[in-house]
């Protein structure tokens, strides 16, 4: 049968592009978020709420996954959303916002760039910008953000390979940016019964092709508040280097995913059965810092 | 079974938005492309090279493909590729060659627009610009294009599903611009030895839904030189408004998917050959005016 | 990256065994349905009920699709369903029908056959039996159906690659049968509009890989009635040397796939536009021989 | 858009089988295999090699996995292979060969049946009966198994939605054998730098939506050996109810599915971090009792 030579799908693999290839750097990179490192022992937890929506809601939320463990905050201020006629975020007032509440926690914050045109507004204020699945394969973007000096949460397009997904990343590496954590955040198959089908095979995959931190995302990766404990723990031990998930301190009122987001309760719950996890393999989950206010 | 409110995937279908719909406009859409209609009874054939590599390469292919009867040139200037090794594209450079062969050929042309900040170039040059497969769900950039006044290919995305398409062709038509092309390219499924799976059914189901034009891209639904007259007789027999096509005057010598771009002699065969399928289903291909030169 | 050697969907296309391949026989495999040859110039159309379920469904059903051109009459007697508690067919009462109505028409009958005890019995009544998409890989029941002298007619399986297909027809005829038909009938993708994702490069793909016939069921590969027309032109025009569709005479009672049945007038309708893409590309559908009553 | 009402894709997971559904039994059924309980608190790990091959073969890899905590013992007999032309399985000679390891060890045996016709003789010889993936919609075996009393070992088909999975094991429950367990052994989807991509996800949701237990095969979820012990991490850590896996006792021999094998000091080392993981989440890895030989 004859193949295509330019197929990715069907060669997957055989070329895992230099910078990015774990045959370039034996050693795990570190990623530096603002003091807080991605890819040595700790296993790191990002929380929050899906987008931003207001003062209080980010900021009761942002205090108390502090109080359970999280050492990253997470929040939407542009949302892309499949419709035109969904909630698109709050902007750069979001922006304002996320900068207070980690001045009060001194959690660093990480927050979703779409736009090529807004890279240079939105480092201004986060400490890691995400490229979400959307934007996986916007080659003007990862380029923006590999020219950049923050680091970079890039998450799985719905339907990218591993490889494609190594490819993407070379994009923000080529351009001077090493500072990049690869994010599972699930595939997209013919299973309809969850959102998505997170795909933790990735982890070990990606872990072993690359030097590159891997987290997990499965608040996305399911769809469904009530399995995001069950994959947490099942990420933990398939070795994933840390987990970004929905948190939202009244997820019946979200404006977005809601569904799919734990409640404050749940989330405290979920940390402590996760550091039994993470000791079991080996690795530890640390508390942050004392409060810095 | 709890399913998830909010995953489109899930509840594929429930809700066509308004303006791309047929309930809103029972009649068809037609796009004007610089003169030439696209929606009508006439099928119309986009061809030419994958990238603009060379002034000989554009313009005799461009010269040869209008001869067979192509009504519209195609040619990427910004290059949309997996890997950062890969050729880009000219550039702006691309761009003065497909104004120049216009002119000449007076042949519209369709070229790619990957950047928000790119637009307003692009838009300068081009009498269609057409949004890419990874593009599909870069709202920035579909606003972007729904701002301006240049009808616009808008091409599936490889992992989206009728109903997101027409959500993404929603955000152009949303900001003022109905001027929009839906092409379907084929999908990412399990099977490998075709470059994506062309899935023809999207035709008449995006027929249904929309009044907009639907066009196939067969090239890249394959991915195989040998298989793109059948499946272009195919999309004619199904009811696509028109096809997209990569034509090279030297295929084995292209920079970028020669392996399933036709060469000279195989476009003008399977131009006939379209012919007797659009009559056979009561429908024409029309030749281009003589040459305005 | 490592690949797995053993991984038919990683490695496709590799091996196509050699009973099936095109290099072992260059000529086309002409398949005689008792009497209906199908795999050469002529395009046969098959047509009849899901399942049969009565005399009167059965055949009226099979008069009618008789005198609008079909040559093989297809209904199932064991079916398959996916909850036990659907209608499981007549069963061998379903065959003595299919009897008694060929008696009358002169046409050649189609019935699937699901279980190794089943072969003989089922291979009394047929003239050709079928293994459906969920047996495609039940090797015992393709080596039972390849001792047996009767053609058959062999679904894809809706996870099935192509090279896996053809692997499953060589299990037919390594036992000594090769008047085998290759069938598409729609794969299993994410999209969810249609009820499969009807591939229709697989014909142009199996037909140069192989020299067996394939045809084609748009009624499965859709499951949407209005669908159907629309695909089977295309399915025509892309070069199957067959088609197999499901016709009931009263599609809203029927006590299976009633929603992907065309009625008696649809049939006939498309049976009238089917011929004109046939002579456009070069290929005819005969009508049946005069009624044998 | 219309959806079909037929459609098992579309309307995924609207009705839950009834006596699979946890609704009708809500507490978890226990598996009893020959005094091995699997459901309960316990975490069962079945271990052995893909095919029968040899004396030696077999009976070093049972005594070895029995030594590191294997409970009950695997092995195929006759083999579902995609090639007609490659090793088939010992058949009844291998069946022998189980029966007699288990009465020197004392581990119950499951081993595969693919054809209605044999499901008496392998009964005869088996503890529990396995039927695969590619069986999983083999409605006459699903009922043949569920006419006996072996308890059945019930694998997910690689392209099973979880309904279609569980309306699998409603015809085994409902001709009267309530003894099954459920496999998730991975899907197919696009990627393919794994054999599959195990859905870990499907074990809360199964579990949630039935009373059945639930394991995980790693081994085929993955189709990588090195890949094997993180998952079987992961898999325990999502609240799989056992685990079964290919061990052989020199994989780069074996006949089948070498390259996925563990080898034994592999899966020695993997049951000891088993351990650590069930403490963790509450549960336990118990030893087998004292050979009884």
């Amino acid at each position: 049968m004859e193949t295509n030579p330019c197929n990715n799908h069907v060669n997957g693999g055989s070329s895992i592009p230099s910078r990015v290839s774990r045959k370039t750097n034996s050693d795990n990179t570190i990623v530096n978020i603002n003091g807080v490192k991605v890819g040595g022992s700790d296993i790191v937890i990002i929380a929050g709420p899906c987008a931003v929506e207001s003062r209080e809601q980010l900021f009761e939320t942002a205090r108390a996954v502090r109080m359970s463990g999280a050492r990253i905050l997470r929040g939407g201020a542009f949302k892309p959303r499949s419709s035109p006629y969904n909630f698109q975020g709050l902007g750069e007032e979001g922006l304002k916002l996320l900068s207070q509440i980690r001045k009060e926690t001194g959690l660093p914050v990480v927050t979703e760039v779409m736009d090529t045109r807004q890279v240079e507004l939105v480092s201004g204020y986060a400490d890691m910008i995400q490229i979400g699945s959307r934007n996986m394969q916007n080659y003007p973007l990862l380029k923006e953000a590999g020219m950049g000096r923050k680091p970079v949460l890039l998450k799985r397009g719905m339907m990218a390979t591993v490889e494609e997904f190594l490819l993407a990343a070379e994009y923000i590496l080529n351009q001077g940016n090493e500072q990049v954590i690869l994010c599972e955040r699930g595939i997209r198959t013919f299973e309809t019964s969850t959102r998505n089908t997170l795909d933790l095979s990735a982890v070990p995959m990606l872990k072993r092709l690359s030097h590159l931190p891997v987290i997990v995302d499965p608040s996305h990766g399911t769809g469904l508040r009530w399995m995001v404990p069950a994959m947490s723990k099942a990420a933990v031990a398939v070795g994933a280097d840390g987990l970004i998930m929905e948190v939202h301190f009244k997820p019946e009122e979200a404006l977005c995913d809601g569904y799919q987001s734990l409640n404050l309760d749940e989330f405290a719950q979920l940390m402590s059965d996760l550091k039994k996890i993470a000791r079991a393999i080996g690795r530890k989950i640390t508390l942050p810092e004392p409060s810095p206010v």
